[in-house]
């Protein structure tokens, strides 16, 4: 089969589209024909390296450490059961599935990720557990449409979950119009909290018809506009930014507010005031992906079809780099898919 | 009657031991005949304005902002009811009382504190809430016992039970001699926890009788002992210390962590990589004292008298700088306690 392939860390040369063998699935496990796998940060981070140790945090390294190349990338997978191991009901075969990308430690926490700890859906086929594939047969959204799901939505609603986001309640979501962004403010619209949302002026418009009720230019000093548009202070702030907008930002929650951060490409490297934690019972809640009670809710979102993911663009598997590079430039609002069933 | 009275922000002279008017009580207030009142941090801190400001760090201020001079200082009281408004029960007069020293907001987080939002304990009378005043008629300990409990004890519990601590889970107590150091280790230890202490050379063995399995020297790197204590990793670290440590110990926390911080006497500003957060699920928790559901948790082991807190020395009133003195010097295990009826 032909597979977008990791050679190794470093710069989009070491991502080759090539030849390689189809996967077999191993006992409780199933091969996915994909059709829509979409593009996240993590494929980027993955590939440079970036996410550094807790030792060495300028250490070349993959989100939970050394990666086993070749890797095949991509996290986000939706496709149709082609076969099955043994052990696994045969009655999969044929199902349209949305594939649950994460392995789990015994508490539920995630600890590898396909694509990253397993080779994922930049390819023609995967082999995935059974547990991790849900039945989206029924559901209203197109396959390119649902692969917007897995990390994003996966990470938006681990956000909204642990941070205990609920109807009614003001939130801030930075980064609006990112992948997580756009998540978060269709998921925390649909729980009925209002949501203000940080992004650049060109984005605005297509981040308020995701659902946001007051949208914030992202350059601009953001402090005196959350005051006067939440004068009660925030519940939350859900943020994949990070970086040098948090100190402004941290005065503004109320008190018992929760500020859940599940990335950092604004600058990961903070200065804190513990003071303004402890004395307003604020928390700073880590957020790394989904649980699988979480996975559940957004696989019931996916058959429900409450809101539909906005796909920024499609491209072909052979075309991956132009994919990356468009997703680099963030001039898109949604997520960027590719399709490696077509354009052979 | 006779009160320690804060006159203004600075050192130990603008606190005068002086005559003022009996506190008369409001609707739904009693008045406390106090019989012991503990010393905290939270009196030195307010004394000398050192909470900062959310636009200031370095102002002059109380915890919740300006203080009411003259103002009585002294959260922690316990004593007997001498007198109650009139729409309150009358049968609360001569039940021996543990006050609960809180405010709280509609949410029940603590928006101020007996000795800093209203006079305190460190006078022959308090007026109070009668629905802040809890029963502790029939418990083992004595008032001086149950004097180190309020703002110590109640910060502790609150900590625990933000954390989630549970049965059998691992916890690093900092700061471990301290008051909340001291109320950590039995809190947690009652509870079922495995406790790790850090504390100084000197009071190792106080603070393992207090309950720690492990006693560990502060001022030795302790990455390493902690990787050797707690090879599984640290459920939670319960910290009122903050400061430099930080970045050698948050490795240590095992996915799902909870760093949970009450005080920052080791340094309030510290260096943060959101990265180590957001990858392993970790949250940093501010807590601030204790809500009414903590505090009935903590009168419900008052009454119990399940573990003695460590009364470390008595003063009577007039002796209140000698007190500080002491408590500030930090060669003590436990609760420093004044006993404003005696020694006039």
């Amino acid at each position: 089969m032909r597979a977008a392939v990791l050679t190794r860390f470093g710069g989009p040369e070491v991502l080759e589209v090539r030849e390689v063998p189809d996967p077999v699935p191993a006992d409780g496990h199933v091969v996915v024909r994909v059709t829509a796998a979409a593009v996240n940060n993590t494929d980027i981070w993955t590939r440079e390296g970036a996410y550094g140790t807790a030792e060495d945090p300028g250490a070349r390294s993959g989100w939970r450490g050394d990666i086993d190349f070749p890797r095949v990338q991509g996290g986000d997978i939706v496709g149709v059961v082609e076969s099955v191991a043994d052990d696994v009901d045969r009655s999969l075969v044929g199902r349209r599935v949305l594939v649950d990308p994460a392995f789990y430690d015994d508490h539920g926490h995630p600890v590898g990720l396909l694509g990253s700890e397993a080779d994922g859906g930049f390819a023609e086929r995967v082999a995935v557990a059974a547990a991790r594939v849900h039945d989206v047969s029924g559901s209203a959204l197109s396959d390119e449409e649902l692969a917007c799901l897995p990390v994003a939505y996966g990470t938006a609603m681990g956000m909204l979950e642990r941070g205990g986001i609920g109807a009614g309640e003001t939130v801030l979501v930075t980064g609006a119009s990112g992948g997580v962004g756009v998540a978060l403010v269709q998921l925390a619209r649909a729980r009925g909290a209002q949501v203000i949302a940080l992004t650049t002026e060109a984005k605005r418009s297509r981040v308020a018809q995701a659902g946001a009720a007051v949208t914030l230019d992202r350059i601009q000093p953001v402090g005196a506009a959350l005051a006067r548009t939440a004068p009660g202070g925030l519940a939350a702030v859900l943020d994949v930014v990070g970086g040098p907008a948090l100190p402004e930002i941290l005065p503004r929650l109320r008190d018992g507010g929760r500020w859940v951060i599940a990335g950092a490409v604004g600058g990961h490297t903070v200065s804190l005031d513990l003071r303004r934690l402890y004395l307003h019972n604020i928390a700073v809640i880590g957020s790394s992906m989904h649980s699988p009670h979480h996975f559940d809710l957004l696989a019931t979102e996916a058959r429900r079809a409450t809101f539909r993911p906005p796909v920024a663009a499609r491209y072909d598997l052979a075309d991956i780099h132009q994919a990356q590079r468009e997703f680099v430039g963030r001039n898109h609002v949604g997520k960027i898919v590719i399709r490696p069933g077509t354009g052979r």
